[in-house]
């Protein structure tokens, strides 16, 4: 039978917490008396069921069954876990936890989503005050993993493990902190920086934009891997963190943030933060936390490059400015020679590229190739305004042969010979090169479609005479070696 | 002729700088008094050269040429930009500005990385205020676009046009801040959060790896894509960035933060920010921008898994944990039944792997495939240590058949059928299920290497006794159709 758990308070954090657990296979229970609860929940599970299930590499369980309550003891009797993201005052609070325990099991755990409020604080005329915690989430409840843990020495280590036990299951992460403190950690961080901000915004030295690309073009991708300590431990160098921190030791006393409630920067705290740093992040050397910071630099940044947001859509604006120099723009009327295959990609293999065998990793070859057969698009006419009028074309069969290895900064360019364009017919074959050393090919036999239909159509005209043109051209090259053959095992 | 920057000293910075400049085709002149500069410079290059080409989909020019010199004057002569980053002190700093002056072109930008000094104070003295401007980049300077492009009314605009353009140009986004501040911007938040964290450590909160973790796991993620004000807004919700600011406001007063200097919360503040957010993101509903930021988290979410680092190990953790129960983990002896294909992936198809066209792409078919092939290598025993121990297998060749589309969210599934597993060679065909629908087939022919030589060898007697037991169990299957066939346009 599947577990329980119910949500008291829906809203954006409560329906994360919701989805999280019904997409975990527990069956959820909510309890909210805003009579808009079930279509904002709803809201964020449809945003949850289309973006967690594929962040996983195997299927999840089961999703669980979602109900509505209008009574609170309905809802908590037989939960195991219990969420409450009621509004942030103290007394609303106590008065949800008094309700919810005189109905639920005295084996639950209940959690709470606050923000600020310490568990001493919460858990202050509790009937139990030993299942009350704080499990503080982050927006997006239902992609971000960390939890905030944060416990009283009246939490029993028991119930302690129950809940990191709960919080691991349902994919997330649930960091204990054991000394309370107002807004528990990060909290902390986003509220000096909130304040910072203020300020700024206030006197006009940056507007929210200019704010917001101050963090995600810099910082904000580097604290997506590694946070503030271990990246600065790899900015120290060789000479390591009490250099670093030695370093910026002076910047503490200077007004670099409104914030000037400085601790003293004694040896004895150098000594302390350079002894956990070593601790955290000494098994590597200095210059492994490099290629692995730079290895995620770049897997995140092309990530974005492929949605073109933040500092993605500056990289492909800037690669834009470089693809004519490249001999890598423009369409069958301007690029010149058509009588030989066409420079269709010239790129170095990217670090993300890479596979357990330490090369190039074959989908990759296909990405490659894919990439070749979109600026060949390009060329007859193909391209992204074509694609929005309704036409495209989709691939139906493809046909690789690797004949040699690519590693990482490898420098490959493939060439594209049209074996057929007619019709909605488009036959190409690709051949990826490092150096002069022909290292695959990509046979790829491709229909035009018709992007509402999803059926085959016939190409515009401009790009069937595009075709027929460098068909036409490309005539003496001869049918290609390699192409038109099936996969047979050597004997 | 390739257009020269000076940089005036190296070291983790400077050596950023050089990378970016050589990297994007300048040649670069260094001065650095210190005996180790050739190295360290040498070492950052290597970083670079290893992680910036393929960042880019296009070739970046042909690298400049780097030369070291000892003499400041001959290495800032005919610079068009000279970068300055030297230690952080003003004394220092005007030393040098006053020695590149003595010699640099009078059209030079001279850009500094200082951290904390305002653009004023590096220019007072100066033979020409005019040419000095903060350019602060952020770490690693090879890889992050962030430059805070700071300016005072000494900076003529056509100087300061002229900077941007250079900035540009070697694939970098300048911030441009016109009113000055110490620490400008991006550095007063982190300045903030590190005093903060100097607090919790000080204080026995937190740990310098659990500080990280509250910071990589959770807002450091959504930071890398959308900003503080963007990511508020959308947290919001519906009732927009107004509603978010009331609901926080109130917490300006509580000790969230060491930092208690607040900005008055007035309404004035309040329609400042709001319409600045506005101008910014009010082009696309909360709706879209919580797709879009979904779409991104899951992106470098999934980005951080193939690197198995970060958030990215958490949710490969999880995986393994599911993978059992999903009918994915084991071996030729404990998997089951042999003599049907095999189940090889299970899993629902991710935001990242959609393409234009609006549908899984194709590249992304033979990622599926290709881990369907590491799992059938898992089940005859060719897993992580036998890789490790040297042996492993190469695709040769590869031929996919697309017969159905699959979008994201669908949940699809590979099995396998061994066509032949004898000696080296592995002949492997993948059937794709999107519930019962045949999607696509992948047929794949491998060798088995030694990955010293890289060259066909045996596997060991184990791979070879379970792939004859397979094979053997799978014999009444007979030959798949759609195999051993070549693309043949259709006539």
């Amino acid at each position: 039978m599947a577990q329980v758990a119910a949500i008291v308070g829906g809203g954006v954090i409560g329906g994360g917490w919701a989805a999280r657990f019904l997409l975990n296979g527990w069956d959820v229970r909510v309890f909210d008396p805003d009579p808009e609860a079930e279509r904002k929940i709803g809201e964020v599970l449809a945003n949850a069921r289309r973006s967690l299930p594929g962040l996983s590499d195997v299927p999840l369980p089961s999703e669980g069954r979602l109900s509505l309550h209008s009574d609170l003891s309905e809802a908590v009797r037989g939960a195991s876990w219990i969420q409450e993201s009621v509004p942030e005052r103290l007394d609303i609070k106590h008065k949800v936890f008094a309700s919810i325990q005189a109905a639920c099991d005295a084996g639950a755990v209940i959690g709470s989503s606050t923000s600020g409020f310490k568990p001493s604080e919460l858990q202050e005329g509790a009937a139990d005050p030993g299942q009350i915690m704080v499990a503080h989430p982050f927006n997006p409840v239902y992609l971000l993993p960390l939890i905030e843990l944060v416990t009283t020495p009246a939490n029993e280590a028991a119930r302690i493990a129950q809940a990191k036990a709960v919080i691991q299951g349902v994919g997330m992460y649930p960091l204990h902190i054991r000394k309370e403190i107002d807004a528990h950690v990060a909290d902390r961080f986003l509220e000096a920086v909130w304040r910072e901000a203020l300020w700024l915004v206030k006197d006009g030295i940056a507007t929210t934009e200019e704010i917001d690309n101050a963090i995600r073009y810099g910082f904000g991708i580097r604290w997506a891997q590694m946070g503030l300590f271990e990246t600065y431990r790899v900015a120290g160098g060789e000479a390591g963190m009490k250099h670093f921190m030695a370093q910026f030791g002076p910047a503490l006393k200077w007004p670099w943030t409104r914030l000037m409630d400085v601790p003293d920067f004694t040896d004895e705290l150098v000594d302390l933060i350079a002894g956990q740093s070593d601790e955290q992040s000494g098994a590597r050397s200095i210059r492994e936390l490099e290629r692995i910071r730079d290895n995620n630099l770049v897997s995140m940044m092309r990530a974005l490059k492929a949605q073109d947001w933040g500092a993605g859509a500056l990289l492909n604006a800037h690669d834009s400015g470089l693809r004519q120099e490249a001999g890598l723009s423009g369409t069958v009327d301007t690029i010149g020679d058509l009588s030989q295959p066409l420079l269709t990609l010239d790129r170095a293999v990217p670090l993300d590229w890479s596979d357990y065998n330490g090369h190039m990793t074959e989908s990759r070859y296909l990405d490659a190739f894919a990439q070749s057969t979109d600026r060949f698009m390009e060329i007859i006419g193909c391209d992204a305004d074509y694609i929005a009028s309704g036409g495209s074309y989709f691939t139906a069969e493809t046909h690789i042969r690797h004949l040699d290895e690519a590693l990482a900064g490898d420098r490959i360019a493939v060439r594209t010979q049209l074996i057929l364009g007619q019709g909605k017919k488009l036959h190409l074959f690709h051949r990826m090169y490092r150096g002069d050393t022909l290292i695959a090919t990509g046979e790829h036999f491709l229909l035009h479609v018709d992007l509402k239909t999803r059926r085959p159509t016939p190409p515009s005209d401009k790009i069937e005479a595009a075709m027929a043109r460098i068909a036409k051209a490309q005539s003496a090259l001869g049918y290609p070696e390699g192409a038109g053959a099936a996969i047979r095992a050597p004997q």
